[in-house]
């Protein structure tokens, strides 16, 4: 299992970032290996947004960022806004003490 | 509820700042309106690390910032790391579609 951190910092309006973003989330939800997103959006810089993603794997990833349609995506969202997307694997994690 | 997206840039020895990150983790898992943590490791960046970790109100996250244990814990973690902290709130989340 993998975990894309992508960072985006919008340049432009923030509705049509959020509505562009939601229509590849619409796409990555019918790809092979997606397992779930969240889009978090910064409390005190409001055109920082970053999203947390897990992939089944790297390779389910990879081949979804060579497809059509993540190009047209992520052209779209490159007019808006600047990604900063790496992969990460989880190394600790934690739940409160019961 | 709150997520917490701290990125740290490891410049000491990796193996202390896990180990001093890991003690840390066992005192905000004992610490009201703590949900859950997962420390990320970049797989392109070996001395790049993120915590995610979801709280269920700032005020709780804000708490725990002004306690003696965790000014210990930063103090530490500050001489192996450079952290870069931040809150967000999620706007968007999604899972396979079924």
């Amino acid at each position: 299992m993998v975990t894309l951190i992508n960072t985006f910092t919008v340049k432009g309006d923030f509705d049509a970032f959020e509505r562009i973003w939601a229509q590849s989330a619409e796409f990555m939800r019918t790809q092979k290996g997606f397992i779930g997103f969240k889009l978090h959006r910064s409390l005190s810089r409001p055109d920082v947004y970053v999203n947390v993603a897990l992939w089944q794997s790297r390779a389910d990833h990879q081949r979804v960022l060579a497809s059509r349609e993540f190009g047209e995506h992520i052209k779209e969202l490159a007019a808006v806004s600047v990604p900063d997307p790496d992969l990460y694997t989880v190394v600790l994690e934690g739940v409160p003490v019961q």
